[in-house]
């Protein structure tokens, strides 16, 4: 790979935080304690609504942050399965977001592109605050450059406005950015906007029928360094 | 219940179609010949991706009408669940959208508001030709004084832009408006607009934490008329 970059600029890789660096199945492991064998399930349907909840905020123009949508959701998610939550306990799991592990693949891959002289950055539905905690639990905060929040524009992926934050911050044109996501309408959303976009396929699914098709398919991150599966 | 309205005007009864009026559920039918016994959750995961997709284009600017979205979202529930369809296949499934039953008691109930003086019309993602289609195909054509489709302004519900078809159609502020609808999102997006909300929970479901609630609820359309269960 080139990270030196198309033309003049420096690469800027801009990467999706929730499903492609962080594992958010990981959370699985939050809820067993509380709901036992519905845990896999609940945390499914947990980060369903957590993202349904984004669009639809969106869409009514009532934007409250993602630590807001992430409660709420979970509120949601056990109250569907017939599971009763207060809210006290719902703020406690929902915690668990703010501090998911890194896909094993992450720290390495980034450490690589750094050195190759690529600018890295993060553009996250996640709080600033929520990305912070990501970043420093992980030990690769020193790896971005910027961590880029749908919180300053206070609408969530895949509004254009979001992913105009990356085009804002490094004054480059939307085809100089590559994107990189785990969740296929992000990478629609992305590739509309005009980034180039590779998907990173962690679990073989179908990708979304949203008429933008990504760049390119990985089944982690180490497709950005030409080595992997 | 007062059809002659609150204060001066006649009352305004607006209507959601798809799982409002209209079963949803029962296109499970048109799909047991070509999935057999994964039909229900074809069925399930075509009605989740479909409203999916209404909302991700709507925030990226990308707008395509109900039948294209309808399609779409049954190709990737189908490869989703690892089985393939083509487009011509999908086509032909698609077009159950626009014929499905009425929940039994609307005739009845629409025959009954309407003889009491009430303005009804339908409020709607479905395309316009759909919205005939379903209202012909029921026998009520007669009931509503409007089909209301989002096409119009070519974005997808919750957006406010939706729900002000409705005031700018009848002159009437927002909370002069009796909105009816079984989908828990769309009851939100409408009474955050300012319309009194009736919401059809026809399955005993957890309503949807969006920070808004509705006005009441029934388990059928009955209670509009004040009887039923």
């Amino acid at each position: 790979v080139d990270a030196g970059g198309s033309g003049t600029g420096r690469a800027v890789f801009v990467f999706d935080a929730f499903g492609t660096l962080f594992d958010t199945a990981s959370v699985v492991d939050q809820l067993v304690e509380r709901f036992g064998a519905d845990a896999p399930t609940i945390a499914a349907s947990w980060r369903a609504s957590q993202l349904r909840y984004t669009w639809l905020r969106s869409l009514m123009d009532a934007y409250e942050p993602f630590e807001r949508v992430t409660r709420d959701a979970l509120m949601y998610a056990a109250r569907s399965a017939g599971l009763a939550i207060d809210e006290a306990s719902a703020d406690d799991l929902a915690a668990a977001y703010a501090s998911l592990p890194a896909y094993p693949e992450v720290p390495g891959v980034l450490a690589d592109l750094q050195e190759r002289g690529a600018t890295l950055a993060i553009l996250s539905n996640g709080s600033p605050a929520m990305l912070r905690s990501l970043v420093e639990g992980a030990s690769i905060a020193d790896r971005f450059d910027a961590l880029l929040s749908v919180d300053s524009v206070r609408v969530y992926k895949p509004h254009p406005a979001v992913y105009g934050l990356v085009t804002d911050r490094y004054g480059v044109a939307a085809d100089d950015v590559r994107f990189v996501s785990g969740n296929p309408w992000d990478c629609s959303g992305a590739r509309r906007f005009g980034f180039e976009v590779t998907w990173i396929d962690r679990a073989s699914g179908a990708f979304d029928e949203l008429g933008e098709r990504p760049s390119r398919r990985g089944s982690d991150l180490r497709v950005l360094i030409g080595v992997g599966p």
